[in-house]
Formats: structure tokens, C-alpha cells, sequence
């Protein structure tokens, strides 16, 4: 069943930036089932998901067809193939969709079921339950969504603190469950509960002393090495397309991809599994950005119970669409930031119509997760914040100077990420990911566990250094001196401005190195073969810059009261500087140099504090991180990624600027031989067979003449080679000495001649076509646009060549300096 | 100075839906110039707002040119046209632009610039200050249209209180301003504060008594008569463009229409001003919609301070759809949600860049508008709502009922307001502008003074019904009973659970006439010659209904707590439903059946409030309504109104159904004379002339012969006349007998032939074209997705036809029996 080819496997090396080639597969069987498209247990597997020129599946088609298909002369025929040869109108894996072409199937379907609906009764509800069956999958999308997301939470908080320890009622609960029904009043000696032991206790009977340290220590390298074992073995055994943050690829299949299997079961469940591990073995990785793909797996699966989503690749791009947004609204807790983030991001094709389901669907899946509440603060995420001292315009410039730092931070990632991901394709490096990532794992658990900032989870670091100090805070960021006399410090439960304590100090070292660790680790981290996010990593190395500037802020203004820019708004005893703003800023600031997101991001980050107050100062650092990245190179790293693998991806937020004219990237090239074409009449069966095994085009322009060059329609390889098939095997009297006829009558022939074979009915009558003369930059708007997979250029109304999505992004390519042959699929 | 042809204003009945030719004009000199651009005081005005093909503005033309023209012979030769002819591609008024081209030629500016920054520091400067022009106009925008809006917000309040009284301190105070001063410390006393006299004290020196009430009655209809009537009066003398609400005239212009002067500085300021009037003056329209037109018309016109955007109509576009966002940012306070309107609502064109710029611009509005303070509370609007109490499940079922409500008048209004506009346009009633708004003013002044919901402004009247009953509020809506022991309601500032007192069954007979009274006024005085919004009165009208069902509910939970429905969570003394949630949820469903705004509307109604919690009621609501009122008609009223004023709108919404070809739909149709083309030599410039003059079409394709009908390029008719009137004038040699030339190499002329014209610089080398075979499905996709004007059909690679915006909107009105010649521009 939809077994990729091996070659194109092969021909693969994308995924996760290391080739699969070396690795050893436990059994190929598996494999191929694994990469299987949903639709198997769902029982749809006999539709359009089999590949057509495979064996069997043609059983189906009613032959009856093949009747009054004989008759010559004149007269206007039947077109045999008004009713579909099965397979004719699908796609092979890796290849680019049509949306011209699946847009227009939908509407002619959406036609009928109208027309149908005036005549009877079971056909208006039909047409209503037509209507209503996006609405129905959205609310089921965002359920399914929403209540992963709370499981993958539940679990990987459980597995996290495992890994410090167990508890004794039951090794069930996690470490604040376990302390629940301790009767301690306190947040600290509830923490220290009698219920929960950590493994030093547990087996050398103390929790104090150098000994019991080790214990604890290795214990932590122990679990942190079993989670990340389990992780990558499961990817590589079950789900490869499990492993990354999956956005590039689904970027690159929402502008009309097609990854079999990408979306599919074995992947939502091996990425679900393997994500709450790799979270909870502490390396580096986030969990927000693989929830989008497990959103768009639950959204790929469910489309298999609706028919109009099922068959169409155009309409299941929509949801798809849709449950990007999802992803993000469950993983921040931000269902507008969502929809903005499908929409700015990873959207290609996003109509109105989207936007408002997209939305719906988002809410849902909040709502559910709220309802499961994972954290047991009826709060979606770790950090969600509120903040109430206002900022001051001086603060601008740190703000700003934070989003310096998050640009040169994402500009260095990326190429440091991409060089490093580079060499892991091209050395022998990528041979062992297994060995990878458990040196990365135990190289991650020695290094942080010393550093209580760093052995904490990213979401958990975060949330602290998010957090504004209150009087009773224990933190050691809250570390303060205590003031003399209470009086000067307000009523509030904010603190008034005060010198930095000892404690403070510790945590600013600690911090210090937290952040060279991070940002080293994070380096070779994302991209192994686990699913992995960049969101936390890269706003935990934000935060973490932000708090120091933020207290160094304070502490300045602490000492300083009298400097001129400090007066009027930070007399002393006035609480005028919130580092954990800093932190919130600094955060959005480096993510916003990886990514590049500017809308989404802020709205993300206003829907976590709920302020319209601090969206200035996020707007300001996520503008200036964005202008510095962009400095130093446009992309993002999710483009970076889609770029290393080669993907068919055109960018539509870049424009094309070159000067270049279309018959400049169309191909036949000059030196080239002519284009290979189909004549509307005068080509037999076998000529036409030749033709096609000949070239390794995918489509071929069909013309009036050879001489005349006028373009009448244009026929795709796959459909080609489909019909002549089925027609050789059903239609009566089909030899390779047929005529192959594309007009609508067909042409008086000799009594003697075969019956010709009629192929109208697979040819596209409205190819698109443009001039020579056409400027590049057009073509590149009429191809995102339309989302064309090639069209044909013409001069002076005679066909000249033609160009594909594959030219424009070699010819991109070319201009930028970088390998052609870097574009790998079609 | 840019006059408009008086033929083309009377061709136009459509600004707010009356003729103007009955107006009578006090000077049609200063009417001319008022419907001029923005540009004339700003030293642009011999731009291209000058119309080409009028008298005088050809000096700048360096005649320079002309050299190196002359030459005959098969050398290739520079083009006389590479600097362009002025005029030529610049538009007429009320015709549609080609947002291909133009942003072709923005893409040619930009590498023009890039490729020079690469010389010299001087050009690197202007490239980055080129780069950074869009973010300084932005800035601009949002500081302009924050500060008018505020200046408008304060106005209006001291006018809308000039009705009722006057300060003794300074008449400039209103009345809160007034008895800030005052020393009462109640609210309802500082109301009452000595400062401030009503009318009735000022004049008959008592507040009391009858005589008092019908001078106070008899003040209230005067005043509110001069506003309307300076308001209808500066509109026709000074701005006709300024009436209406304007949003269904800027869809159309950021749809690539053009209308001079409807964005111009003398819009801009006659709106503001009788926007200000208008409003006060207490008839039912709002400032909100108007709003966005007065922040559209400042982007147009500081545009002008921009080449990038002064000389393309499509980067124009992008600032416009901007300040639409930055419209309804400060309207609502909303900067999100205003910027998912203007996506939604308004744009057409809206690439991922206007998106974060629009972002910027609307929050720089919002945070000046909050810097102006308008309302003294640091809110941006006056109706901002903090509600604390949950809602329950069961709740749902009301807000569906009042989405449901809501879905009815949305479509009822739309069809009422509709047929009394075409009354207006059709009858004498469109004569008298004037008499009618007159009439309308002291209608609604007679009838709203006695009714206290009605008496008050809407934005007043929304914020009371929005408004959560506390325990000292004074309001008769929060006139219940008060317990007899306060030990049972709870410590907070919310009541709980009480009977309706005296004061609330009156409150809600009141509300109830108010509600029937808002239903009918509305409908028509929304349309007349006055600057009108629809937001406020459709909002109030909601949020009355959903009022008296809210306190309906109430009291039904509070003498029924037994019953199964409220058991559980509604138990006697608990706080269980907010009558001012079902206000806004029934402000949300009137709007949204209304306008059929989705997202964007639960983003503004969620910034009003700031809880998430509160969005899925909301959304709930206005999704019903959409539904509703879909089943009754799928136009909202701004489609609607441009449908009724022909304009040339391809609504990007709506799919196009019918299953028509193209072929079914170009021109020239089947009985016509065959498609007036150009040759590409052959034609002496007599023939052409006589070709343009003796038809209508805009453009003309260019074909190789007559015979072959191959196609070449298309040229437009301006940019003809326009070369060949400057050729006549400036070139050497040409006269009729010319031989106008397209091919790239002048052909061997006999050596006594006049110099051959070479007209290759003004053709579209690049012509759209679709096969006669296509969808029109797919034709109207290519013509929304890219932006086109007019797209050439061809069959078999011959020229066929030819197909226009128009040609598609006019097969529209029929498919939908309606008249084709409701369609007036192109």
C-alpha cells in the first residue's frame, strides 16, 4: 500500500537535515506502512491515496464506459472520459499540487451538490450538512488538539520531575500533585513534602552531602539519557517524519507539497510520545513548535471523515491552515496569536473563510485545554503574566537594545545552526543519530544540572524570570536586601526599588551561564532526529539577557536616582523598573531574530500578558531584532531549513527583484532542443508513449500543429500514461498504432485505421500562459498567486516553452549565488 | 486645476445614494476645486493629478527626446518612450487602475534605487530613507488620525452637552468639565453642580416644572436643528464626498477605483467638522465608521509627501488599507481588531508587509488618541466594559436568541434602508437634501428628548447598557430592590441576585420604546447627506434587546432558582447572570448581522472587555447572526450600497457559482462586430485615430496581421491619445499618414514615407490572457487574485476577445437577475 519509491526516498535527504540512507531500518515493511498516509484504518485506503500505475486498484472502474466510444466521423462524441479514470487528477508523493485545478474540482462539486439540493429533500440536507461539515471538523480539530496538548503537558511535567525524584503515594503524580495534600502552608516546605523523595533519599537515605548530590546527579544524567534513547529510537524505528519542529515541511506542504505520510497516524503518535520525552530528558528543545504539527496531523487525519476534505488537496490545505493556528493557540495559550501566526507564518493559500474558522477552531481548542488545566491554574501556559507597574519612554532604549541583541542572536543562529545542520548531511556525522543525540543528552544533563537555572525545564525558567518579585518570593532572583522599615514600601504586593542582595548576585551568575550554555547547546540541538521546538530555547536565552539588563536597570536607577534621565519618574522607594518586563521583551526579541514573525509574535506575547500597556515596548525590541537579523541575511530559520532540504517552496512575503525576463529562466534554453510537444491530432499511441518515456517532463503542451506552434491545452505526464493504460487494458481496439486525438470531433480516418483513442477529457483547456516578454516578477506574483505549478510562455501568440515552479526557484537560486541543483523536488 | 468633466458627475448618482444634480451649487468654480486631491496646497499639483489631457502641463516634457528618432532601417533603435510621455500611465477619474502595472513600477523604483545605492553614499542614504518612508508615513498617519480623532471626540462631547445646558466658568467646558471643580462628592450630585445650568435655569431661572421642561424641550430641538442644518449645508457647499459613513466608497477605492477628491483635504476637513455636527446635533448615526474615512483621507494626503506613494496607486492602496486599521483603531480603542478589519473588512490588496505596518500605525493612533485622554478616564472609548462574573453553559442558549435577533435586523435594515435609498435616488425626495435632513433632525428630537435612553448620545446609551450594576449605582437600569439584610450580598462590588424594583420596570419600558424608535430612525437616516456611522446605532439597538433579555433572565433566575436549568449554578443570593454581557453580546450580533463582520468584530468587542472568558459568547452570537442574516441575502450593507451605486467591486468574498465559460461572457459576443485591434505595422496614425475615436474601448490589443490574430501586446486608449497628440506636437514629421509602428525594428519604408511613429513603449508587452475554454470561475480568481482590469481571451492561440471587470460584474447582475446596467464605471 503507497509504497514511496525507493529512489525518491533516497533522492530524499531532507528530513530533519540528515540523510536516511545510512541508517539501518529494523524492518523495510514497517517502514513503507509507516510512511503511509492516515487514511489505512479509517477505511478510505481504496481512494485516491493509492497510487494509481501501481498494481490493482482498478477494479472500480466501471467498464461500461468503454461502450459508444467506437464511432468515427464527425459527429461530436461522448468524451469517455467525462466520468474519471481513477487516478487521473492525483498526485505523486513529492510532488507540487495544482490549486487552480483542485479549487476549480471543488467548486464544480459544490456546484452539484447545489443543483441537486432544489430537487429533493435528502439532497438539501445533504448540502446542509455540506455546509456545516468544515464548521464539524474544526470543532472536532480543535477538541483532539487541545486534549493532546493537555496530555503531552500532563506527561511531561510528570516525566520532567521524575528525573529529580519520586512519589512515594504514587510514582503517578508529579512532584506538585504528590505535595497537594501535604498539609504544609508555605510554597517552599509544601515543595520539600514528605510524599515526594528525590533519589538520593531514596536510596542512600539523606538529601544532604556530597554523596547524596552524586546520586541525584547521575540519576538525572540516567533518566535524561533513557528519555532521549527512547525518543530517537522510536523516531527512527516508527515515524522518521516525527523528528524537528516539523514547520518547514509544513510550510512547504501547505504551498501545495505533498509529503506522504507526513500528516499521517504513525507520525502523530511517534511525535506525541517522543515529544513528551524529548522535553522531559532536558535537552534544549521547546514543545511549541511540534504541537503545530501534531495539530496538523490531527487535522490531516480527521479530513479522511469528510469527503470533500478528503478528495480535495486544496480545501485540505485550508484546515490544515487552520490547525496551525490551533498548534500555536494551545502551545501559548493565544488563539488570535495563533490565527495571525498561521496567517503571517506558515500560511499560503488563506481565504476569509479560514480566518474565521481558523479562529473558531483555535478557541476550541483552548477551551479544551483550559478544561483539562494542566497546570492547575486554569492559566494555558507556564508563563502567562500580569504586570502592573507601567514603563517609562526612557526604557525605550534598553528595549531596543534588547532587540538588537535578539537580531544578532537570530542572524548567528541560523548560520550556525545551518552550517552545523550542513555538516551533519555531508559527513559521516549524520550516520549516527542515535549516538548524536545521547552525546548531546548527557553533554546537556552534565553541563546543566549544576545550575539550578538550567536543570529547570525552559517553560519553568521562563515563568521566573517572567515573574515580578513580590514581597514573599523565595526566589533567589528575588534576592533583595530586605528594606529597614516596611513603610516606604507601599501597600502592594510589588516591591519598591532595592539594592541587590546576595542571593541576587548568585542567581545573575548563574543566569550568565545559563545563557552561554544555552546558546551553545541550542546550536546543535535543534535539528537532531527528536522532535524538537525552537520557541523556548530562543525566548528562554532571551529571557534570560532581558532579566539581566532588567536588573541591571534597576540597580542603576537604584544607585542613581539624581541622573537626569532618571528623575521625574524613579524617585526613591518608587517601584519604576519591572525587570520581568525586561525579560518578556528580551524574549520576544529573540525569537523574533529566529523566526522573523513581527505581528504574530507581539500578539502572542500581548494575549500572554493581557496588556495592551506593554505591547509598545514588544513592538519596538521585535522591530529592531527583526531590521538587525534582517541585515544580515533575510531568511528565517524556517525558511534556512526549507532551503537545506531543498524544498519547492517560493516565499511569499519576498519579492523578486532581479530584472530577468521570462524567456530568460523558460525553458528549452537557447542551446536547448525544442520544446516537446503533443499535436492535437496526427500522433499515434506508440509516438506518444515514445515521447513521454523519452523525456522526464511532467506535463507536455498539446498543439494544432507542429508547424503553427498554437497552443491548445496542456496534458500532464502522470495523467497520460494513466489513460493509456487503462485505455490499452479496457478500451476495445487500442494499439500503438492508434491515433491519440485531443480536438473534439475526431478527424475522418481511413475504414481500415484503429479506433483512435480520445483524450480530451485529461487535457487542461485553460493552460495558463505569458508572454516572453513577460518581466520575471510578474511570473513570480501569477505563480504564488494563482499557485501555479508551471505555465506556458508564448511569443506573438506561438508557444515557445515552458516554465515551472522548479525554473523560478533554480533561477532564484542562480541569482543569490547559491547551487541550482539545491532544489530537488518539483 | 484637475476639473472633473461635468458629463462624468452627472453620470454619477451615487454619492450617498442621492443625485447631486438637483443640488444647487453656490459656486461651481469652488465645487470643482473642492472635488479636487489633496494635492494643490502641497505644491504637487502639477503631478500626475493633472489630467494629460487637458490643457497645459506638457512643459516639463524635455523635448530632447525627439533627437535620434528619426532614424529609419532594421538597426534596433533606442525607444523615443523609454522616459515616459507625461499622462502615460496615469488614470482617468472613476475608472479602475491595473495593480499589476503599477506594481511592476514600484518594483522597477525600488531596483532603480537599489542598483544606484551601490554608487555613490548619497544614493545609499536615499535608498535606506526610501526603505524607511513607509514606517515614517505610517508614524505620521497614526499621530494625525490619533490626534483628529481626539479633537473630534472632544468636540463632539462639548456639543452633544451644549443641548441640555451651558457653563456659567466658560461656555467652552462641557459638563463634566464643568463641575470638575465642584466640590459634591457623589456622582448624581457633582451631575448637578452649580456651574452648570440647563437651559431652563439660564432662561426662566427654575429646573423644575412644566414650563421649564418645554423651554429645556423646546432648546434641545433648536440646537439640535442648527447642528444638522450647518452640518448638511457645509457638506453640500463645501465637500458632497464627505456625507455617508464612506467605508462602501473606500472598499471600492482599495480596489483600485479611483475617485479624485474623495480622500482630498477638503473631505477631510468638512468631514471632521461635520462629523462633529452631526453628531451632536443626536440624530442615530455614530462617528466610527466615518472615522475610518477621515483616517484614510489624512494617509492620502500625507502620501504626498512621498514620491513612493504619491506616484503609485498601489503602494497608495497600501497606506489606505492601513489607515482603515488606524480608523477603526481609535474608534474602538482596538488596534488589533482594527487591523483585522481593515483585512477583513475593507482591504483588498494586503500583503504581509501592510499587515505589521498597519499594526505600527494603529497602535501610534491609539496611543495618542490615549495621550488626548478624551474622556478624562485613560480609556480610548467610552463603552470599555471590565466584567468579573463568569457565564455559564446554559447561557449560551439567550446569546444564540439574541444572535438570532440580530442575524433578522441585519437583513430587515439592510433591505429597509436599501429601498428607501433608492427612493431617495429615484423620487423628488433626493432633491431636497437639505428639507430632509431637517426633518429628520427634529423628528429625532421630538421624539427622543422625552425618553431619557434615547435623549442621551449612543456611545452614552451603549456604555449605560454595557455597564455592570454595582451597589451604589444611581442608573434606573440598576433600580432593583434593595435586600433587606445586606449580610447576604456577598463583600464584593457586584449585587447579587435582587428583584426588579420600580425603577427598573420603568427603566425598561423606556429602553423598550427607545429600542423600537432606534429601529426605525435608523434606517432612514443612515444614506442621507450627512457624515453617518453605522456601528453605534446598530450596536445600541443590540445592546437595548440584549438588555431587556438579560434583566429578563435575571429576574426568571431569580424567582425560579428551583428550576433544573439555573439549578446547580445559580442558587439563591449568588451573583449568576450580567445584564450588560447580554448588552454586549446583543451589540455584537445587531453589528455583526449588519455589517457580517466575523473575526474582526469579536477582536474589537474582545478589546473592548479584555477577557478571553468573555469570547466565546461572542463569538457564538455573531456567528448565528452571520447565518441568519446570510439566509435572508449574502451582502452586507457596505456591498449592498456599493451594488446600489455601481461601483466596479469584484468582491473577494463571494465565490463565483454559476458554471458559465468565458467564452460565454467576453467580447464582442457572437453577434457582434468582430474586436476593434491594432496591427503591429501597417496602420498610419489616421487609421488609428479613426479607430479610437469611432469606439468606446479602453485598450486595444496589438496583433501581428489581422489575418493570423496573433497576439503581440495591448495598448490603452489614454496612453494613444496621449503620445500621439504629444508626438504631433514635439516630433518632427508626424502627421496622418504616419506609419504607426510596434515591432521592436522600424520595417524598410519607401524613402519618401513620413518618419514611421514608434509606439512600442506604451504597449503591454505582457498582456493577460485566458483560453475561450476557461472556467469563469477561474477567470474571476485570476482577475481578483491579480489585480486586473481587462485579461484577452484567446482560442487556439488566436486572439478571440476581450474580457473587463465590468464585462465580469454585469454576467454577475445577470446570473443574479439583476440589472446589468447597474454597473456604471469600469
Amino acid at each position: 500500500l503507497n509504497k514511496i519509491p525507493v529512489s525518491l526516498r533516497m533522492e530524499n535527504p531532507g528530513y530533519c537535515t540528515g540523510s536516511f540512507d545510512g541508517l539501518h531500518h529494523p524492518s523495510d515493511d514497517d517502514d513503507d506502512e509507516m510512511v503511509d498516509i492516515a487514511g489505512a484504518t479509517l477505511d478510505f485506503s481504496t481512494t485516491e491515496d493509492d497510487p494509481p500505475l501501481s498494481t490493482g486498484g482498478y477494479e472500480e472502474y466501471s467498464s461500461s464506459r468503454a461502450a459508444g466510444m467506437n464511432g468515427n466521423g464527425p459527429t461530436k462524441l461522448v468524451d469517455p472520459l467525462e466520468d474519471p479514470v481513477p487516478g487521473v487528477g492525483t498526485y505523486e508523493d513529492f510532488n507540487t499540487i495544482d490549486w487552480v485545478r483542485e479549487k476549480s474540482k471543488d467548486r464544480d462539486r459544490h456546484r452539484e451538490i447545489t443543483n441537486k439540493s432544489r430537487q429533493s429533500t435528502v439532497a438539501l440536507l445533504h448540502s446542509v450538512s455540506d455546509a456545516f461539515s468544515g464548521w464539524l471538523l474544526m470543532l472536532l480539530v480543535g477538541l483532539m488538539s487541545g486534549a493532546l496538548a493537555g496530555g503531552i503537558d500532563i506527561a511531561a511535567h510528570w516525566l520532567t520531575d521524575m528525573k529529580g525524584g519520586v512519589c512515594l503515594i504514587g510514582f503517578w503524580f508529579n512532584h506538585e500533585h504528590c505535595c497537594w495534600t501535604s498539609n504544609e502552608t508555605t510554597f517552599q516546605e509544601r515543595d520539600r513534602c514528605p510524599q515526594w523523595q528525590s533519589w538520593a533519599e531514596l536510596i542512600t537515605g539523606t538529601s544532604e552531602g556530597a554523596f547524596a548530590y552524586i546520586v541525584n546527579y547521575l540519576m538525572y544524567i540516567f533518566w535524561a539519557l533513557l528519555f532521549s534513547f527512547l525518543a530517537v529510537t522510536l523516531v527512527r524505528a516508527f515515524a522518521p517524519y516525527a523528528c524537528g519542529s516539523g514547520i518547514p515541511e509544513i510550510k512547504t506542504i501547505l504551498s501545495g507539497f505533498i509529503i506522504r505520510g507526513y500528516l499521517g497516524k504513525w507520525t502523530l503518535i511517534i511525535k506525541t510520545i517522543t515529544l513528551v520525552l524529548a522535553v522531559s530528558s532536558g535537552l534544549s528543545l521547546g514543545k511549541e513548535g511540534p504541537l503545530v504539527h501534531v495539530a496538523c496531523c490531527c487535522a490531516n487525519i480527521l479530513c479522511h471523515l469528510f469527503t470533500k476534505y478528503r478528495k480535495n488537496e486544496a480545501k485540505r490545505r485550508e484546515v490544515l491552515s487552520a490547525a496551525a493556528a490551533v498548534g500555536v493557540s494551545v502551545a501559548f495559550g493565544a488563539p488570535i496569536g495563533g490565527v495571525l501566526f498561521s496567517l503571517e507564518e506558515v500560511s499560503y493559500y488563506f481565504p476569509l473563510k479560514t480566518l474565521w474558522r481558523s479562529f473558531f477552531a483555535a478557541l476550541v481548542a483552548a477551551f479544551t485545554l483550559r478544561s483539562i488545566n494542566p497546570f492547575g491554574n486554569s492559566r494555558l501556559v507556564l508563563f502567562y503574566v500580569e504586570f502592573h507597574a507601567p514603563w517609562h519612554l526612557v526604557e525605550l532604549a534598553p528595549f531596543i537594545l534588547l532587540g538588537i541583541f535578539g537580531g544578532l542572536w537570530g542572524a548567528l543562529f541560523i548560520r550556525a545552526n545551518i552550517a552545523w545542520c550542513r555538516r551533519r548531511k555531508s559527513t559521516r556525522l549524520g550516520h549516527y543519530p542515535v549516538i548524536e543525540v545521547l552525546v548531546v543528552a548527557a553533554l546537556t544533563a552534565v553541563l546543566a544540572f549544576p545550575n539550578s537555572y538550567t536543570r529547570m525545564s525552559g517553560a519553568e525558567l521562563i515563568s521566573e524570570l517572567f515573574n515580578d518579585c513580590s514581597l514573599l518570593d523565595s526566589s533567589q532572583l528575588c534576592g533583595y536586601k530586605q528594606p529597614t522599615n516596611t513603610s516606604d514600601t507601599g501597600a502592594g504586593n510589588s516591591l519598591a526599588d532595592r539594592p541587590a542582595g546576595k542571593g541576587l548576585y548568585t542567581a545573575l551568575w548563574q543566569l550568565a551561564l545559563a545563557l552561554v550554555f544555552k546558546m551553545l547547546i541550542t546550536v546543535i540541538t535543534f535539528g537532531m532526529k527528536v522532535p524538537s521546538g525552537l520557541f523556548i530555547p530562543s525566548m528562554a536565552i532571551g529571557a534570560i539577557a532581558g532579566r539581566l539588563l532588567g536588573v541591571g536597570m534597576e540597580q542603576l536607577a537604584y544607585y542613581n536616582h539624581d541622573w537626569f534621565i532618571f528623575k521625574g519618574w524613579c524617585s526613591p522607594g518608587a517601584d519604576c523598573i519591572t525587570p520581568g518586563l525586561y525579560a518578556m521583551v528580551g524574549a520576544a526579541a529573540c525569537l523574533g531574530g529566529v523566526t522573523r514573525m513581527t505581528v504574530s509574535l507581539v500578539v502572542i506575547m500581548f494575549e500572554l500578558t493581557g496588556g495592551l500597556e506593554y505591547i509598545v515596548p514588544l513592538m519596538a525590541a521585535t522591530m529592531t531584532s527583526k531590521w538587525v537579523a534582517d541585515a544580515f541575511g533575510r531568511e528565517g530559520i524556517y525558511e534556512a531549513h526549507i532551503r537545506l532540504n531543498g524544498y519547492p517552496f517560493l516565499e511569499p512575503k519576498e519579492e523578486f527583484e532581479h530584472s530577468s525576463l521570462t524567456v530568460d529562466v523558460m525553458r528549452p534554453r537557447r542551446s536547448d532542443p525544442a520544446l516537446a510537444v503533443l499535436t492535437q491530432e496526427g500522433m499515434t499511441v506508440g509516438e506518444v508513449e515514445a515521447l513521454v518515456e523519452s523525456t522526464h517532463y511532467s506535463g507536455f503542451p498539446v498543439v494544432v500543429s507542429k508547424e503553427s506552434q498554437r497552443l491548445v491545452g496542456f496534458a500532464l505526464r502522470r495523467d497520460l500514461l494513466i489513460s493509456i493504460d487503462n485505455a490499452r487494458k479496457r478500451q476495445e481496439g487500442i494499439v500503438s498504432a492508434s491515433q491519440v486525438v485531443f480536438t473534439e470531433h475526431a478527424p475522418s480516418q481511413a475504414p481500415d485505421a484503429p479506433p483512435p483513442l480520445r483524450l480530451r477529457g485529461i487535457m487542461d483547456l485553460s493552460p495558463f500562459t505569458v508572454t516572453d516578454h513577460t518581466p520575471m516578477d510578474i511570473t513570480v506574483d501569477i505563480f504564488r498567486k494563482l499557485g501555479l505549478r508551471q505555465c506556458l510562455v508564448t511569443h506573438n501568440g506561438r508557444l515557445l516553452g515552458i516554465i515551472t515552479k522548479k525554473d523560478i526557484l533554480k533561477h532564484m537560486a542562480q541569482i543569490a549565488n547559491r547551487d541550482p541543483d539545491s532544489i530537488l523536488f518539483n
